[in-house]
């Protein structure tokens, strides 16, 4: 058990600190972590989509964007790395897991590219609070790369 | 088109004023507006069950449960209500959807429940920002009911 927690402690995704004894993840079933994980990429993405659609579709919307923004700031910040229950590239929540092994094995690429996507999640925050349409659009660009490098890591490809 | 962008403005489930066009819905695919949404109360179900298990667990995680509670916060202030696209009681996300017809025709009582979740959402994270444990399982309860109310009004029972 302790070397569970230790190794879920390690787990770096989205930058969670796991400060909490583990009772937690204990009560969550390995189905539904999967299930919560997927729901909180699934948001992620409608909100990456929408500020996308404020950039380039020539109608930039402030407000909308900085919802976005936070939204996917508040995920990203959430801690989802403790809904990497071990043993959980396999099953399913949604649908079948996309989690490769290695995001069990290989801690250092993993804690460098959940940190690079925390910092440019919160300055993504930041800049749409701006209501800058263009640093908005390069800030997505740069928190887009931090998803794609987690992807060609971490995630079955189709 | 008129009159879908107005039936859609006065759709204020989660608090959401739609300023906005409707260029972004217009994009969106019914199929992937239902598989967002349930995305987003999917993530905000681990978030309240991760408050519940600090407040009830007896080990409770001031840190875990600010950042549970800016989740709920950030997912229910995003604009989900645009989601709620004309004809989507009916159709499949990750699942199908049990939206009730009513949504679109029951208007005041929509914006009634969705801003009493709203301004519930916002409360649970002033409270979760004092760490008092109390306090939080009474606002909880209180989010929780917000849930329960709009359920029981305009989601489908299994």
């Amino acid at each position: 058990m302790k070397k569970t927690l230790l190794s879920l402690a390690s787990l770096a995704i989205a930058g969670a600190a796991l400060a909490h004894t583990g009772l937690a993840h204990a009560q969550v079933k390995p189905e539904d972590a999967i299930k919560y994980r997927q729901s909180g990429y699934a948001f992620m993405a409608w909100n990456m989509g929408r500020i996308k659609m404020n950039v380039e579709g020539g109608n930039y919307n402030k407000e909308e964007v900085i919802k976005a923004a936070n939204a996917i700031q508040a995920i990203a910040n959430s801690g989802m790395g403790q809904l990497y229950l071990p043993g959980t590239d396999k099953g399913k929540g949604w649908e079948e897991s996309r989690a490769k092994a290695n995001i069990w094995t290989d801690k250092e690429q993993l804690g460098k590219v959940a940190m690079a996507f925390n910092k440019e999640a919160n300055e993504m925050a930041k800049v749409a609070a701006t209501g800058d349409a263009a640093a908005v659009g390069a800030q997505l660009g740069k928190l887009g790369g931090t998803c794609k490098g987690c992807h060609d890591d971490f995630k079955v490809k189709h």
